[in-house]
């Protein structure tokens, strides 16, 4: 029986999701970033150290305590998202969409005939979720166009009407990048340009009846970007907290 | 040219070096340990997922910025020692060292011959120290015996005692199982006994001239032991960190 | 919650737990297996292609369906099945016990003092397991010594009394070698010798009030096995099933 | 010296070669299944847990007692096709092969020029193969394009007739799919249109002089495609025969 | 703090770097080729038995002695060449430039907005190099196209165009190929039209402003093309070197 | 049909078998290895970078020339003999062997009961060497015990009069040390006292009719040696041949 709490929580009328990125390759980190308390799990294989082998061992320490596993692919290849698919991710976020033609092949790979193209060969999602796994997946599976290029902020309307995408998501650093106002931080604070294109970005979405996903620095961003709209958002990294709290602790120590 | 971080600092009068132990098995983990400020490194083969490939991997990150990597081994096997030592390890930790005997095979194990019995063979710390790594080490490396159970307790003075022995170190959460204190977590508010434990390695390893370590839950316990007399200290682990800055994370992005 | 079902099995008047041995270093292929139906799974270190680091592997993958997870060490040595435990397994099986002192060793390192000498540190089956984790454990493992050497034969009296023992298993085929009866297959009709050892150490058990489990070539032993009093048995392995199937379909493949 | 038995066998007049599917990761199972008796084993990068590393693991098992190593690629990209060839891989299917285009960069990424377009670096295929590699490998290589679409059913006789096809493949699970008939398991008995399918396509192939494989579900069915015309077959998968075997295992150890 | 060994030298008026490639996946391997004295390495991705995750565990050995760590992925796709740099690569050389267009999608990737459209996220280049790597690396990294092709010969004045190309290295054996010689063993003695050509690449590419390298069989062979203008050169690799003496030591060993 | 080329070629009258030792943790080195002509390649899980999984690994690309796989354990273990058997290994060889308990120890983990006590399971040599793998075994592998501490030499004629015992080793660097003559670099040109024992050495094992072998720092050294009646040799290793070849490579195209 499979259950996206991503895709439930998004489905609530004023829920809001709450996940991160994993950016190891220690599937144990994954395990206990699982047991963490996140409704969901964004593997990064696109700038994490994870790699199609290493994905397969993360997915295997997520779920135990209901949280979604979710697979960022490195690019918008059909190989990759059928891939992350049949190893058990339960929605994939495809990065750096620029139309929606790139929207239309992640749909496409997301879904078996007559919906999409995704090839049959579940080898872990088939034994993990059981029997029902076929017949259910593709009501489960969550399709996640990333916007973060001006390209694609320029599409957006028409990303956003592509036939199966079911939510989209903001990176705020290349987006800050792509509207040429160099490394921001990704957080809206740093540039009014910025500010300006994640809200427009988000009541986009809504009138479009997409749920609109971002990236965030910190908590207090995701309650912000909660407030302007979004339904779903990662915030940091397992990395990145582990990094930040070493440094904190070191500095501690030492009285410093 | 071998700088061994860790040595130096406990070789001055009023040095204390600090460190944390790497439980996870990602090598790029360990490169972001590397980089947050650390005096010592200590890779976990006894309770972290780590295991002698693994352990390889992780000390290729480690020294870039100055930190000292030390390797914990699975338990007091010369074999397990001598290997951490041809990969790169300066320095190894043995756990569960309950008489003097346990501290001999350790302290043999770390010197080559007259000093010891580490047999020849330094694969990676050859290329990686360089040419002078044959003369250097044995003045280098360090000799940890762990002190965590009511036998080593017992025996503390002639552990202290055995030649070659650079420094012990205490593990609290299993001297207070071996006190018969139940899991007190390992801090020393926990229960008087533990605390009075503590306090006695202290001064006893300080009697016999020896640096005493110690593992703490947190930057204050790591200040508080300084001022026992500990002369280096490790503070939690990658993994603790940042299982419980996530968990932070996800409730305060609730609003929890 | 722990619920070690070969534990709860075992605990049954007339309980009869169906496992088999993982021998692959496959955590899919272990998925698979976890699906399959058995009521627990042995990783088996000793003779698969297993080890500390693919054991970790394969655990991630076990008891999603309620199979308990169970690992053959290489040899009784505490590290190993200490390491077994903190990543997860819920009992371990010693190989080649020969005696009393052996068996000791065995259930000295599969508890917590003061029922015996674990080193703290769980550091996947913390979180996998959640909070209860260090308060149940002790009462969920199980520590099964193999009975398959003929010293192990002659001292078993002694070995079925040691404290903290939980069951003893059978190993047919070294058996039969240590009796000197050649390679019988490890099936009691190969030779009347084993079959007599067999039933022995059956009723020798049930009268020390030891669960005694067996390994077993087919389902057929193993009901035969049950009937003898055996509690639980592992029949064939993963690879071992493989194997003879794949044979069998490109036999009939060709119309042979 | 260079014997692809897949590719002498489909060149005699009635041969017929039976394969299966490696989907595992592990090396050793495939060490065991190059033992068990087949022509040729298709190592599954599509749909397996292997990845391009694993791939080179297996391809060192493989080739002992004379079963010829294929790989199937995860998509149809040349510098998939050439890694498998340089790891030792003797042919190649290339999925979801839609059109001739699809065809002509499959075949051209299997020889090298005039012939093709490979770039030359066989790191493992020639100490493995030896110092006649090079003179013999194009003659050797088998380009296998798969019919498991629509489009590809419609464009099969262009794709037929792309010069250096060697073989094509069908697999029927997504041939159902694609020809909206929904889960179809792979076998003609599901669905007539199925069936016709497979008839019509064995039958072009041969009229073209292109030997044609497909996918069985059991060894029944590959006499019956033999039947057909097809000149070569995979039954099953490695873990398929496998989680198959064992529920039957574990059902029979109780009884049921 | 980022210096870049290769780019330094052949930014000097008379510099020639000397590197090799690395197609081993072992580090410790990488570790002591780190150590041999090259300006650079060049981590094989194309035709080495090395993928993304064995690149990072690679790159973690480059670097500790001064030598600047390159990567050739295995095709000219951005995804590969961003991860390469994310994961700490100074430089990328991509296969098989046959036109400009493919020299701008490589050099578009080297670079972050707003001079290419390199995605945010140095996961380990951040901590490895420090703080100013955002600011720094645009300047340090290496776009290189290989020309390799007759195709690419064709266009190569349109290649070196390409805003943003720092170098062009030329593949010897793979243009022999591509120029109808055969297997020429990459050597310019091997044919005089491959003479020619490296000689017309070299004029060209000085012409140009650009710097050439190449890949050499040995060092008497990367002395003469150094006299040609080429400024950089690899000469063999790790597994070719060690071959080559593994083979006279045997033979000298018996006698021979 | 198991064929021991070391045992064979040490079998004959005057017959000296040429090795060396496997450092590196690349199955693919090991390949290249397995073709460039020796007679056995010694896989060095002491010293080189190398565990059970990945000796299992290398095990898979020996022997497909004719080579014999043999493995140095990394302590004398019955558990590591085992497991390097039970993976394919034909002979086992143990360092640091002190005295003749020692050499017991190894003898009986090499061969099955009633000749030792080696446990039944060989999971790989079974499918790779075929049925006759059991019967054939115990009279092919090969038992070598190493002689390379004092108290080795000491014990010697002991140890050469272990049951089982097939071959000795000399480990000359470890000799020297254990000899209090430092650093040798295990020459025996180095020292007087170490050419005298490894002469006395070889002169000892003939009278006791066990071939010696030992390790060699070139081919010169290993002709030497065969002139005092040593039967076979390890010329250096793979990553020490390379990492020579490399440094003179980077200094001719220098034209230093
Ligand atoms: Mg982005
Ligand atoms: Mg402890
Ligand atoms: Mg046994
Ligand atoms: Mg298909
Ligand atoms: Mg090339
Ligand atoms: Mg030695």
């Amino acid at each position: 029986m499979i259950d996206n709490r991503l895709r439930r929580i998004i489905a609530e009328a004023d829920g809001f999701a709450v996940g991160t990125f994993l950016m190891s390759d220690s599937a144990t980190s994954a395990a206990m970033m699982d047991a963490a308390g996140y409704d969901f799990l964004a593997i990064d294989r696109q700038h994490g150290v994870i790699d199609d082998a290493t994905c397969l061992r993360l997915l295997a320490e997520i779920g135990r305590h209901g949280t979604a596993p979710i697979v960022r692919v490195p690019a918008n290849r059909p190989e990759d998202t059928m891939r992350a698919l049949d190893h058990g991710a339960l929605g994939v976020i495809a990065p750096l969409i620029d139309d929606a033609a790139g929207a239309a092949i992640l749909t496409a790979a997301c879904r078996f005939p007559p919906h999409g193209g995704r090839s049959f060969g579940p080898v872990r999602a088939g034994p993990v979720y059981g029997r029902g796994y076929l017949k259910a997946i593709d009501a489960q599976v969550l399709a996640i166009a990333m916007i973060e290029t001006r390209a694609g902020l320029d599409a957006l309307d028409a990303i956003l009407a592509t036939p199966g995408l079911d939510a989209i998501f903001v990176g705020p650093n290349d987006l800050g990048l792509g509207l040429r106002l160099g490394f921001t931080g990704g957080h809206p604070d740093a540039d009014p340009a910025l500010a300006e294109a994640i809200t427009a970005i988000a009541t986009r979405a809504k009138g479009a009846g997409i749920a609109a996903g971002i990236h965030c620095t910190d908590p207090a961003m995701a309650r912000a970007m909660r407030g302007l709209g979004y339904r779903f958002a990662t915030i940091g990294s397992d990395l990145g907290l582990m990094a930040t709290a070493a440094a904190a602790s070191a500095d501690q120590a030492r009285g410093d």
